[in-house]
């Protein structure tokens, strides 16, 4: 193949006019041409391989219908079902997905931005913005995971607070009294939102920051918390990923979970339950947030001016392993 | 935003006539306006949020640097490295991967393939393929992961009969001469592949096939080759996820792994390792083979009338605790 098939081929090899065969192919006109020659166009389409240019309609109509999506990694695992809950919303008017990873690289992501605008794309899920973020309010966008402080720019969320105070409340409930956490990033939503809820709960103030939500800043602030905070019976994890570096600064200074320091995670990302120990972590529904943020960006493409909705998706407390009560 | 920002509206803001705004915001022709009024188009349209139209240019040059990536499923854990792997190397060239998901239901994936086609995609990535599909030759396609037996179309996999070969030599070594195998697909290139290998690396007949790559299906296949075959020491899955029903079919028969019975996976996904007992598995470069995919892809689109390459990239036997030597 060295060339896309267009219109005039189609018209050609059903032997008919290329007005003809636009008439034919297109099922608002499709009436005003005789059922016979409609038959042969669309047989001479299929051979060829035909596709209706929608380059072209863009240029008309504007739109393309595709959005951008854009994420820190998608091989951190809180984000392929998200993604594909995404395309699915999507898929139910007609989008696709246009899918970029940032590594949390402002420059990159901004780039990305740009070049899927360049696109002609009809607007953007974003995974990936700090609470500081001013987005461009020149294209219709939804936050998914992580929202803005200004709340200006319409998101879908876990329910964050609900999620830390279930944590916090079932390890209260085993006995647990001296409880520090390791928190996401601050600039972000979901490090905030949790980091300020474990305060509220629980008013304690032994708590570290990790630099990512990975195992390996997991790892290490979770040694920092260690350090700075004796006695801890129980540690509440930012995300998963922290939790499992939590797991193992806890072994490199001979503790055990949950013997020795209890261990919670947040978000239930697969196989936490295959973890040693389980981990007991709050699910978010992966799924459904991704599906919910598109169904908001497909309503804000409609009617951009809508007020920017914030939905914030509720949780559950998942108990494994890595709980139980203190040692007396 | 009602509207999307055309060059006429940038023009109009830096008070300038559209064809000089036009080529003040090219680079190839900026040096014929003057750096004044360069400086002030570019902060109208950015101040506007104006994105150069790619649509107009995609229609005169009928490309859009965008590529197809069709895969079963995201949430199949062996997929989101290989999709990184897959953008990043559509990256190096300035295209971008528009994402769709077929669960494996053949219709959906036309449907999408059609949908992509009409949004002027370059060319195609599928996962999906199965062994006897015939691919259509009017758009640059590459297979990944996957194979179709005509290799008419070229493809990026892993070397499926190296890594059998590797499992089987192991387990011989450690002392197995009743080895089993619980096939993926038969008509999928990777499940035909690494039954081939165990054929041939065996000559044994004990062998049932999955329904599919998943844990439940590899449950239940798992069960068939227990009834079928007495006395087996050793199990090789076609996959980690067959691999990890397997270990659930011995619970239930209160077979123990690997006491009893070893294990053996295929792909070493994230947390293989963090499994009960720890998998043992070969190791794909999952995010290289989306990378040689994407360039190979690139390559194609450049030149269709190019041979359709075979890459196959090497493999790793990563040893853990799911094997050992049988009971004497």
């Amino acid at each position: 193949m060295d060339k896309v098939p267009t219109i005039k081929d189609v018209a050609d090899r059903a032997g008919v006019h290329a007005a003809t065969a636009s008439r034919a192919l297109n099922t608002a006109t499709r009436g005003m041409v005789n059922t016979r020659t409609v038959t042969r166009v669309l047989e001479a389409a299929k051979a060829l391989g035909y596709a209706p240019n929608s380059a072209a309609r863009s240029l008309r109509t504007r739109t393309s219908s595709v959005a951008g999506v854009i994420i820190p990694d998608l091989r951190n695992p809180v984000f392929p079902p998200i993604v594909r809950g995404i395309e699915d919303g999507l898929r139910e008017a007609g989008y696709m997905a246009l899918l970029g990873n940032t590594d949390g690289d402002i420059d990159r992501e901004r780039e990305l931005f740009d070049a899927m605008r360049g696109r002609q794309t009809d607007g953007f899920i974003l995974a990936t913005s700090r609470r500081d973020d001013e987005l461009p309010a020149t294209v219709p966008t939804v936050l998914v995971n992580r929202r803005t402080d200004t709340g200006a720019v319409p998101s879908v969320t876990a329910d964050n607070d609900a999620g830390v105070r279930m944590v916090v409340r079932s390890l209260v409930e085993l006995g647990h009294s001296r409880i520090g956490h390791v928190a996401g990033p601050r600039h972000l939503s979901t490090g905030w939102e949790r980091y300020r809820a474990f305060v509220d709960a629980t008013g304690a103030e032994s708590v570290t920051f990790a630099a990512a939500f990975t195992e390996e800043a997991g790892f290490e602030a979770t040694l920092r918390l260690l350090d700075a905070y004796e006695g801890l019976t129980a540690i509440v994890a930012g995300n998963d990923l922290i939790a499992l570096g939590c797991y193992a600064a806890l072994a490199s200074r001979g503790l055990s979970v949950p013997e020795d320091v209890s261990v919670t995670g947040f978000n239930d990302i697969p196989f936490a339950d295959r973890q040693r120990p389980g981990l007991t972590t709050i699910r978010i529904p992966h799924y459904d947030i991704g599906l919910e943020s598109a169904r908001l960006l497909l309503a804000r493409i409609a009617n951009p001016a809508a007020p920017a909705k914030r939905i914030v998706l509720p949780v559950e407390l998942i108990t494994r392993g890595s709980t139980a009560s203190p040692k007396p």
